[in-house]
């Protein structure tokens, strides 16, 4: 019944340290006994080695430290065993942390109060109240969801946007290409949860930006806010509609490649925040006790749940 | 039956359209026709000059344009009318939009990630969860209560102190001068939204800044966002809390004196946030509608609510 731990980019010790004190019964490992261990069970990775995975006979079920499954799925040898994605308040709570820190500082003017303290002026700008804007959000997932609900509290009209249709409460709902258009149409302030697949690779290129509003209660374009995955954007087209206008601001937290790139123009554009993927992070000592209680359920041969859809990709 | 409006510093023309619109069976001036005016019933003013209402001999009650009344009670000559202050709830969430945005920004770390963008720095901040911070709001009137209870929906333990005893559900609630010290001995971040009062002048000085915790889950001492009135503020004790860390940041939207003088060392300090009393304005189309509710109501006899205790100030 052992438990892999296989992180790339985090301390997996740091890890393995809190899951042995959860569970002070199971064998918590880092790395596997030979290439073919047959004691681990399950394994719990965050960008695994590519074929690692295949080699282990007896494994039962793939947890990701994340919402995302991205970084498993690449592994083109992956075996054919359920890969489960992390849904948890902690998580959930975080992200939307960072979607109302984002939103709050590009509605009440963050970037323009900023550069006239810098000239040492005082100067009030017009504020629209936030029931005049609209925040549309790509991706009514876990953490799309919950974001809205929050944005909804702070007075925010919120529409939302899926690959299937969705209902929410409160939310103006629109799914897949047909309500693509609409859904742009309606957003002052876009918010991207999406997770990385096939189908939104790119999807923040130029034929997308050039279906945005021309004109916000803010001002020029919208504000684009992505936390979703870096391989949504386009970067060259988002630098391009920032320059034109039609982006007025953006913040993002994940980017093509990753960690930024110094000779990226995102760094310097001074209408660009920049954060280093780190919307939500995945915090061990709230996170490890769901993966537990996932593991316990399916020992006593519950289903597991968030078990990602390999076609779909998430 | 004329309604006079005299405000300095904002446009009265604007107002007075409104007012014309909203009643268009009423008279309204920006000014009176002689110094005794008999037309006049009501006046609605921000920051009146000294001595015009005295003068009113059929004056029957002032309206404050904003939720504070300082404004108006500094004014030696006040007649003894009901000075009536603004409850509304436009105001009211553009009040929590400002705190809501300050207390994100600076717990979610903005100052450290716009100081790391402009080093090209990529690098992931401790991050606490909302959970662990306690945001202390000081005044617990319309304002506080509001931003309280955004503040819990984004997962905020919140502690409140107020002049009298308050129960808030939810809000760990201290009062006078007795509670002040176990309420800032709780508080990661201090909001204050108290009014300006011969009570509350000044309170923001060396000796309540040395009260405060010395750590936070954030690392040095608390924020301070203050959007109550400037008169609370001891500047000059803010910035020596600041520069010895017993405060770690802050933001201030109000100040002893404004605009703030361009020779203010808070224009330029690193850990300060200013903003030009823009924390929440007061929107004619929003409130008008407000004041008249209040004129009709009490022309057919009902009491007028929001009257100010004159002998406490607010
Ligand atoms: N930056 C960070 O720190 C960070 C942290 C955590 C997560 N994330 C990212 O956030 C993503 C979302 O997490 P979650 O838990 O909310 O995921 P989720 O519950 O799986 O929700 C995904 C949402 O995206 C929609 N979607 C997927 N493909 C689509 C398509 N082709 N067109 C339109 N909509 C599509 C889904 O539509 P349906 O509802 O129709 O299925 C669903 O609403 C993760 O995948 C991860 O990439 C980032
Ligand atoms: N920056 C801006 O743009 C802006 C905009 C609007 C308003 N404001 C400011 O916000 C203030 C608050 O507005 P509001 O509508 O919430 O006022 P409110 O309803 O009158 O509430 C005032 C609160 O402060 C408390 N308080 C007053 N004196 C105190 C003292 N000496 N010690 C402890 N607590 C004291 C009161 O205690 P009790 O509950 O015991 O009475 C009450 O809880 C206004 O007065 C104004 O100065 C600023």
């Amino acid at each position: 019944m052992t438990i892999l731990i296989s992180i790339t980019g985090y301390d997996p010790e740091r890890w393995a340290e809190i899951f042995r004190r959860a569970a002070p019964g199971r064998q918590v490992v880092t790395a596997p006994a030979g290439p073919a261990d047959p004691a681990i069970r399950y394994a719990i990775v965050w960008k695994q080695p590519e074929g690692l995975l295949a080699g282990l006979p007896n494994l039962t079920a793939i947890f990701s430290l994340g919402a995302g499954v991205d970084h498993i799925l690449r592994d083109r040898t992956l075996p054919d065993r359920p890969v489960v994605r992390i849904v948890a308040e902690d998580l959930t709570a975080r992200m939307s942390e960072y979607v109302v820190w984002r939103v709050m500082d590009h509605f009440r003017r963050g970037f323009a109060y900023r550069a006239q303290q810098g000239q040492k002026l005082w100067h009030e700008r017009l504020q629209p109240a936030a029931r005049e804007i609209t925040v549309g959000i790509m991706g009514l997932g876990n953490l799309g969801r919950d974001a809205a609900e929050k944005l909804k509290v702070l007075g925010f009209r919120v529409a939302g946007w899926s690959r299937t249709e969705r209902r929410v409460d409160g939310v103006d709902t629109f799914a897949g290409e047909a309500g693509l258009g609409p859904f742009l149409a309606a957003s002052d302030i876009l918010v991207v949860l999406l997770p990385a697949t096939p189908e939104t690779k790119g999807i923040l290129d130029a034929k997308l930006l050039s279906r945005l509003k021309r004109q916000t209660p803010l001002g020029a374009g919208p504000v684009l806010i992505n936390a979703g995955r870096g391989s949504l954007q386009v970067e060259a087209d988002i630098l391009a509609a920032l320059d034109a206008e039609r982006l007025s601001e953006a913040s993002l937290d994940v980017f093509e490649s990753e960690p930024l790139p110094a000779a990226s123009p995102l760094w310097t554009h001074p209408r660009v925040f920049v954060t280093p993927h780190a919307a939500a992070v995945s915090d061990p000592t709230a996170l490890v006790p769901e993966i537990l209680k996932q593991i316990e359920a399916f020992e006593r041969g519950e289903p597991l749940r968030h078990v990602v859809d390999r076609q779909a990709g998430y």
